[in-house]
């Protein structure tokens, strides 16, 4: 069993989805959860497991419980006479969104040397940027439905309806509109442009197979997930795909053959290695003709795709033991010297 | 005149450099300067300006100055009675290759709210990931040379000699050989594979062009530097590149047409917008029968490029009052509250 720090909420468009996810952990996981919430302005709290409920935040109360600020090795509760460190093994990131996902807080733990399970700086850019991750996949060897990406004041061209237009950078699609006509368009982009500067816009393929598979390294070996197709009503909006984070029931296991679940698997790995150590993601691709096409990567999936796994827990332990190490540096100030030399003083 | 905070430093293979171009900044800049100085175990120490020197580093006698904590709004001195603030308009992050140029200093800015002038963590993770950067600038419409990406346990291919090994993720030529024949490429493979666990290889063309262009944007209106034409014997291996970070002499002009001139401008300003806003960097550009292709992002140019600029003090000025807001996000809990109602509690 672990003391495991579950870091969550932050200055971001998910902060409740992920007030919401952290609180269904309590429900999956056995070690001892320390809830570490990030308000909206930044600063950290200490949230008693046995009092943790949505309304301690939306109401404020939250605020009555002990203030943390981070530091050197972890999360510090300041007390008159020096700090004292808050106890745990490793945190788990589940801050969706802004702060969570866009590499914020991933450097904020790398920084001062707390060691967690998430997404690092990179694997976080080139999965919150849209137009990064078909770049990234491309490099990787993965395909990606075509695309066109137009920043605030260009001229929107778009090759043909139904299309779907999505912000850049926002996951569990806020902004995003399916747009069947041009008389559609000019909402859609208002929309979308209310939460970026830059968008994307791909062909919207009806009943387009979907299919997520979840999955981590540790010790070299990949733990991978049960295939799901998701349920969809034409597409999930924030609201619909909101509540599925709340989920801690198993899902039904979409039934493909071994040959398509190999193909996922592989494109899967491909994405991951070795962007994503220290992490455990959900990869969402779309299936066309046969062909795998990476549609999004989750790199904090809802609730971490608990209900997803034959042994969530197990994933968990195995992925904490199995974090990534920093490279040493040594700092000789031999350079400093020698110009020091060189300049004769 | 603005109270300047120079963050220098930190964790890196380029500490070094960081501290001798940080010091170089006193002999450019008027401001009144606050110097920072994270040192390799990421403590903050507050250096007095009259009398900073390579040798405190070197020496370790910058322990005996005030050590600063990072918080919400800024850097703060411990004191017995409550932290004082340390009073800076601006900082002006000059920590070269980790820690800096990763995206790590710009989370924890962005994070506590402390406005910089440099690359935000996009822009840091585009430009220190050489495989990123290629599919960046291809993505802007800017060429790159072509290249083959290894990772540690690939066998390595080579297409033709001479080649340029470089690993993905270091500047200032650490790690980097020029490979001649394939006996030399074993060596060079293991010099690389110390820095990093993925390589790229180029074709090494001999006496390419080579131009610098640095830059900054404010007010939505582009800065220029002089391009300038580095001076090389083959290429400048560290120590070389390293006597270079001390430089505040200007530089010669390369002696261009204004067509050329007119294209590196433009290049640079594709790489540019919008992911390095806030920032002053410098793109180093080869040219090949009059094409521009770009070489490398320096998102934080040794002692900021400053010799390559006609007036450096103004562009600092105009950058730090034109730096990029961040998004103001609402968080209202109505989801949380629909969640509350949905669930009847």
């Amino acid at each position: 069993m672990s003391k495991i720090g579950i870091v969550f909420g932050a200055k971001s468009f998910e902060h409740e989805i992920s007030i919401v996810s952290g609180i269904a952990l309590k429900k999956v996981l056995d070690d001892e959860l320390i809830y570490i919430f990030v308000d909206k302005n930044r600063e950290f709290f200490l949230i008693p497991t046995n009092k943790i409920n949505s309304k301690l935040f939306s109401s404020g109360e939250y605020k009555k419980f002990d203030k943390l600020h981070i530091n050197n090795g972890g999360f510090y509760k300041t007390a008159l006479f020096g700090d004292k460190k808050i106890d745990v093994d490793f945190i788990l990131n589940v801050t969706h969104g802004g702060d969570g996902e866009d590499g914020v807080l991933a450097s904020l733990f790398e920084f001062f040397g707390i060691p967690f399970i998430g997404p690092r700086v990179e694997a976080c850019v080139v999965s919150c940027n849209k137009n990064f991750t078909k770049n990234y996949a491309l490099s990787c060897g993965v395909k990606t439905l075509p695309s066109s990406h137009f920043t605030k004041n260009d001229k929107v061209k778009i090759e043909g309806f139904p299309c779907i237009i999505k912000p850049v950078r926002l996951g569990s699609s806020i902004g995003v509109s399916i747009v069947k006509s041009q008389e559609e368009l000019s909402y859609a982009l208002d929309v979308a442009f209310e939460f970026d500067n830059e968008i994307i816009v791909e062909p919207f393929i009806n009943n387009v197979k979907e299919y997520n598979l979840a999955g981590a390294k540790a010790n070299g070996e990949f733990i991978f997930s049960i295939v799901e197709e998701p349920k969809k009503e034409e597409f999930l909006d924030f609201d619909k795909k909101y509540l599925d984070f709340t989920r801690t029931e198993r899902v039904n296991e979409a039934i493909l053959t071994d040959e398509l679940v190999l193909k996922l698997r592989e494109n899967f790995s491909k994405i991951y290695n070795h962007t994503f150590d220290g992490s455990l993601i959900r990869c969402d691709f779309f299936v066309i003709d046969g062909e795998v096409y990476l549609n999004e990567i989750n790199p904090i999936p809802g609730s971490m795709g608990n209900y997803l796994f034959d042994d969530f827990k197990g994933t968990i332990k195995a992925l904490s033991k199995s974090l990534p190490k920093k490279q040493v540096i040594n700092i000789t100030y031999d350079y400093v010297n020698k110009i020091q030399a060189a300049k004769g003083k």
